[in-house]
C-alpha cells in the first residue's frame, strides 16, 4: 500500500572523526522515503530550490519515490544543514542552519497523495502536521515525529496532534520530556492516554522500545564496530519501520514488531557510511540477512526453572 | 552445583528519594549470594566485624548460604558504606566508606570451598581474586567482577586476573575504560582476546549484552515504573547468572543466554525495593513470570521481507 512521507527534503554538510561532505541529499523526508522505498510505493510531500537538480531527483526517482509532491520553488534555495560529530557519535553539533524555502513550507498533497493509507510526519512544525492529518481522513495508520524544539515551543498544539495520530516515533530523551516524567514506562502510560495506540521510543546505540497498549517490546540495536555518520538514522528507522507496515498492509502488533526490526536493520545500514549512500545501494538479501541477525541475538528458550532441593516456600 | 563467592559483606546506609535506610545488609558478596540461593547451593567467603550479628547470619541461613568462610574478626567493625541516589537513580553519590576489617581481607577457603566448580570472583583487589583463582584448579566456570578503581591503580595485575578467567561481568563503561576503546564491539573483541570465554555488559536500565567467541546476545532490561533502591543490581544480576548455570550444571550459549534472562530477573526485583528487602521474599513463580515476561517482550516472528514488484536489483 502506498505510504505518503512530509518532512524536510535537504543538502546536508557533514563531518566526523571519519572524513567528510560538503553537500550530499539529505532531510528527513529523503531519509525517510529510500528506507520505505524498499518496502512499499512511497510518495514525498516536500520543498526544494532551484540548486535541487536531476542528480537529486534521480535519486528518489532510481528508487521509485513519487516526486509529484516535492514543490520546488524556482527563486529559492534548499534547506541546508551543516553539522559536526566528535567521537561521541551520539550528540550532532550544528554549525549553521539555512532554512531557506523550507522556512515557508505548506505541505500540498495532490489528489492521489491525499489516497495514501499509510502516512509519516516527519518532524515539522505540529499546525503543519495536523493539516495534513486533516487530509487524510481515510488513512489506516498515520505516524509522528517531533523533537525537542516544537515540545518546547509549542507543546499545546504538539499535544493537540499527538491526540490524532496511531502512532509516535520519537527518541528516548523526546519522551521523557514530552511526558515531564523522568521514568520512561509512566512517560509512555501518559502518552499513550492521549490518544494513540503505539509509542515507538528510538534509543540510538541501545535499540528500541514499542509500548502498545499494555505490551511492552524492545530491542537492542545491530553492533556495529564502526558508526560512520549516524545523520538519518532515526528517520531511517521509521522509513523501515511504515514501509514495511505499508507494503505489507498489516498493522496488528506482531506486524509492528517485525516492522521494529526492519527500521533497526535498515538504521544500522544508514549510519554505516555517510549519508544515504549506504542505503542507496542496498540489496534485499542483504536487509533479510541482518533481520535473521536480529533473530538470532535476541534468541533464547523460554525454559523456566524448575523448583528443585530448594525450594523454600 | 555448588557456587563460591568471593566479595564484601557490608552494611549499608542509603538514602533515595523514596525513602532511606540507616543499617542494612548489603555488600557484593551478601546481594550475589542471596540471589543466586534460588537457584543453587551457593558458599560465600568473606569477613565480617563483631557488629555483624545473628540477625544477619539468619539471612545467609534462611537462605541456605554456607557461611563457614565467612570470617568474624572479633574485635573488627563490619564494612559500612553510605551513599545517596537522586532522581537520576543511575548514579550513586557516595557519602562515606568505612572498609573496616575489608581493607585487610584475605580470603580463607576452606577445602570445601575449594571443590565449588563454579566460582564469582566479586570486585576485590585483583590479586586477592587471581589468589583465589589459583587455589581452584578444578573449577568447571570461574567469573569475575571488577570496578574503574582498578582499572586505573591496578590494570596490570588486572588483565593478568582476567586471562585466568571464563566470564567476565562488568558494565558498560568499565568494558570501555578496560579496552581503552569507545566502541562497545571492539572493546568487547579486545578483551575476549584476553582469554575469556565470555564477557557479559550490564547496561542498566538499558538491559545487557553478552558476547562469546562470535557470537552477540543482547536483552533490554525489564521495564520498571519504579526504581526504588539501585544498590547491589549489578551483583544480583551476577547471581541470578551464576546461579543458573551452577544449578542447572550447563554451561553452553543457550544455557547461558537463559542465564542471562536470571540474572536480568533477578536485579529487576532488586531494585523494587530497599537493599536485599524484594529479594529475600522473592518466590519461583515470580521469578520464572518475569522470565516468561522477558520472553513476550523480546519476541517476534522470523518473516523476512518477500521481495515484490518493487526488486531493483
Amino acid at each position: 500500500m502506498s505510504l505518503l512521507v512530509v518532512g524536510s527534503v535537504a543538502f546536508d554538510a557533514v563531518e566526523t572523526p571519519f572524513g567528510k561532505r560538503e553537500k550530499m541529499l539529505g532531510g528527513s523526508a529523503t531519509h525517510f522515503s529510500l528506507s520505505a522505498s524498499f518496502f512499499t510505493d512511497v510518495r514525498v510531500v516536500g520543498v526544494v530550490g532551484s540548486d535541487f537538480g536531476a542528480e537529486e531527483i534521480a535519486v528518489f526517482k532510481r528508487h521509485e519515490v513519487n516526486t509529484d509532491d516535492l514543490e520546488r520553488v524556482p527563486e529559492g534555495k534548499t534547506f541546508f544543514w551543516r553539522g559536526r560529530y566528535d567521537y561521541d557519535l551520539n550528540t550532532a553539533h550544528t554549525l549553521d542552519t539555512q532554512l531557506n524555502v523550507f522556512a515557508d513550507f505548506k505541505p500540498k498533497l495532490s489528489a492521489e497523495s491525499k489516497k495514501s493509507p499509510f502516512v509519516f510526519l516527519g518532524n515539522i512544525q505540529p499546525d503543519l502536521q495536523r493539516e495534513v492529518r486533516e487530509q487524510m481522513q481515510d488513512a489506516k495508520l498515520v505516524a509522528l515525529d517531533t523533537m525537542n524544539l516544537w515540545i518546547d515551543i509549542a507543546r499545546e498544539s504538539l499535544v493537540k496532534t499527538i491526540e490524532g495520530v496511531d502512532i509516535l516515533i520519537i527518541n528516548d530523551a523526546e519522551a521523557r520530556q514530552l511526558a515531564e516524567e523522568p521514568n520512561l514506562i509512566r512517560a509512555a502510560r501518559k502518552i499513550l492516554a492521549w490518544g494513540p495506540k503505539a509509542l515507538v521510543v528510538k534509543r540510538g546505540e541501545y535499540g528500541a522500545a514499542m509500548f502498545a497498549g499494555d505490551s511492552y517490546f524492545a530491542i537492542p540495536a545491530y553492533p556495529l564496530e564502526s558508526v560512520f555518520d549516524p545523520t538519518g538514522a532515526g528517520d531511517t528507522f521509521a522509513g523501515g519501520f511504515m514501509g514495511y507496515l505499508a507494503g505489507s498492509g498489516a498493522t496488528d502488533e506482531a506486524a509492528m514488531r517485525r516492522a521494529m526490526i526492519f527500521g533497526s536493520v535498515m538504521a544500522s545500514f544508514n549510519v554505516e557510511e555517510f549519508g544515504t549512500e549506504r542505503v542507496q545501494r542496498l540489496t534485499y538479501d542483504e536487509i533479510n540477512n541482518r533481520f535473521r541477525s536480529f533473530k538470532q541475538m535476541t534468541h533464547f528458550e523460554e525454559i523456566p526453572f524448575e523448583r528443585n532441593a530448594r525450594v523454600r516456600q
